[in-house]
């Protein structure tokens, strides 16, 4: 590809494919789309050596370009990476069809049977960055619901991305199924972001995934709708009827067990009248596990080892060993800083207290709001989703993580026997 | 207000202002939303004289300017008009209350109860053109549902939307809430729109209505979600079994009884092993109410006084008396001309084949999928959703008429007892 107007013309085309097969996929049974899954599985355990010379090739550009050793660690098709895209595989192919299901199926007064059908949303666009291994989750995600996708991975993982869409269109096309289906961007310019991001007539939805300011990128520029999530500022306000001996656990496991992610614990708030009894504690073992504590004043003055926080650690994501710790004096003043500090992904209360566990699950407005439980349950496999193509902090369409049932629609299907409108 | 940023700093100020009042209507209680809709059913009864001298000024202006007959009509706050608009306050105050319904309860094998909880979406923008009773109707919906609304409505209407918004804040005044739930933009020119679309920090969702332009403005210049149909293209396809005591009935219902609105039906697909037994009958009847048929060769044939059709002709949402009527070899060419010609508003089948119709309603792709019924079934009063704040064509969030679960969204609510994640 040369110029601007090549580029333009080859995702254009891409999208415009990607359509046509949308349409076909839309009415695939539920065998059909398994057994091709079923294939995708094996064809990629016969295939590893390829897609291993393949990947090796971006870890040789991504060592020669001084990537850090995290980088290249995400970047590797290890045996182990490739056995895991494997098993997701299985577990997607022996997930429900969400496709054809009709529900709230009622009568109208003039006999009208009126419900709703789920059906495809049509051609989802995913944008991401660095892991190879999101090129196979997120397409038979999409394909099991019955959508095409293109894919348009990072620059680093462009070898890697296209020998898994290669494999899995082989797939495709073994079972008779257009490849079109399953499409990744061979450029990786961000241009192509840019055009991908303006086909609003033949891409329904995109979905971008990686750091904040790749996903601002895509929300500013979009023209198609974007479901995505900036950041995980997750809360835990401890309330003062919280039950002792779950603290400590549910803090330590929200903040240690994966402080990378964006459903780690990033900000503390304790009731003042059970501060004296459960910080000192609770500090301890957070800083056993490595953890700096960041806190107000008063939680300063409870725990040597606290360090006083500065105005920026409010509402920060640390993605790290580091929490903010934050006294308050009632759970209306944690509701408050939630609502100023938090970022809509997750919230949690500790309590034994019936009336205000009901009142914070009612009014925190965050995509998962939970009463005596670990922040990293929020995540589409741990809710019960199977598994999650992304989470939503944005309240269109899907808010929490999305799987099968959020890459779906519902249509109105409306059986009648001659009625007309009086 | 003077200067561009004066604007500016005016409606961002008020989407501020929604934003927070709509943080309390999160939680009124469904008894404090219904007696607040009651009391602005009296007061626009009381008020009639106030109203109707606010809109004589409208009516006055609109004269002055040479607005036609029919926009004068639709302007009018008549007592007619009024008394309908108190009609459905009342019928928007007997729904159920969407807010905090708890469904798709399970419990995980760790023992959590992970369920979805309906929250409101938050801040709604409308935007509309001439009818001032639009003001009314989706600030009502918008209260039920637990969320501030800012209205933008037609300069011709500007006194008459004041005057509604200001009895309406009123009401929620008089009940202790706060009136900034309501607030209708006073400032007439189109930038006041773009100023509003940009405001996607404090509006969570965009619904314009109104003429194919207004709407195209604002998905063009919207940061926000939109919600939206262009325009509504509706088929009939008459398939070769269809019983012929159903076809005129049907099909003189979608065309003829209110042919301007968006789903009136501007296309007709007809099986040609029916169409010498139908055509004759039903182009009569059509004839007969005034309707112009315009057609492909075939139809001309059969049928004197049918005109032939121009390329243009199909696909046109000709929102009068014009029908286009074209004779198709099997299901399958009607399934493709609707996606072709068809704008995913509505599409029916008429037949008595259970194997046909069960594959028109999974095929075809439109916001309705009808069998044996008349396109002017889709509207939220019709389906069963009680009223409706629009349709959308689009896919993402809701597909067809959007009622008060349409303004609501779900987040994920986890009960737990101390789980910490493996």
């Amino acid at each position: 590809m040369s110029t601007p107007d090549d580029l333009t013309k080859m995702i254009k085309e891409m999208a415009v494919r990607a359509r046509k097969a949308s349409r076909k996929l839309a009415s695939l049974s539920t065998a059909a789309k398994n057994a091709v899954l079923q294939d995708m599985s094996r064809l990629l355990d016969e295939r590893r050596s390829l897609i291993q010379v393949e990947n090796g090739k971006d870890l040789a550009n991504g060592r020669a370009k001084g990537l850090s050793a995290a980088m290249l660690d995400r970047l590797e098709l290890s045996d182990k990476v490739i056995d895991s895209m494997i098993q997701g595989l299985a577990e997607v192919t022996a997930l429900p069809d969400p496709v054809g299901e009709i529900s709230q199926m009622a009568k109208r007064p003039n006999g009208l049977d009126v419900g709703r059908m789920r059906v495809p949303l049509g051609v989802i666009g995913m944008i991401y960055e660095s892991r190879p291994n999101v090129t196979v989750d997120a397409a038979v995600l999409c394909l099991k619901a019955g959508n095409a996708v293109i894919l348009r991975g990072g620059s680093e993982a462009i070898h890697s991305n296209l020998v898994l869409a290669s494999i899995l269109q082989e797939a495709l096309a073994g079972r008779g199924i257009n490849s079109d289906a399953i499409q990744v961007i061979p450029v990786t310019d961000r241009d192509a972001v840019t055009i991908m991001l303006a086909q609003e007539e033949h891409i329904d939805l995109i979905i971008p995934r990686g750091g904040e300011g790749l996903i601002r990128f895509v929300a500013e520029n979009s023209r198609i709708p974007v479901l995505k999530h900036y950041k995980g500022v997750c809360h835990i306000y401890v309330d003062s009827s919280a039950d002792l001996s779950k603290i400590n656990p549910i803090v330590l496991n929200s903040k240690v067990q994966r402080p990378g992610v964006c459903n780690a614990l990033e900000g503390l708030l304790i009731h003042r009248d059970i501060a004296a009894r459960c910080l000192p504690s609770l500090a301890a073992e957070l800083h056993g596990a490595g953890v700096e504590l960041r806190g107000c004043p008063e939680s300063v003055r409870l725990v040597s080892g606290i360090v006083p926080a500065t105005d920026d650690d409010w509402g920060s994501e640390f993605l790290g060993l580091i929490l903010c710790v934050k006294v308050v004096d009632s759970m209306e003043e944690a509701i408050e800083y939630i609502e100023i500090h938090g970022s809509q992904h997750t919230d949690v209360i500790l309590t034994e207290n019936y009336t205000r566990a009901r009142r914070f699950m009612a009014e925190v407005d965050a995509s998962a709001v939970m009463i005596n439980a670990s922040t990293r349950f929020n995540d589409g496999g741990q809710l019960g989703l199977g598994t999650e193509i992304g989470i939503s902090t944005t309240k269109l369409h899907a808010y929490g993580p999305m799987g099968l049932e959020e890459l779906t629609t519902r249509k109105f299907v409306v059986f009648g026997d001659g009625q007309v409108r009086e």
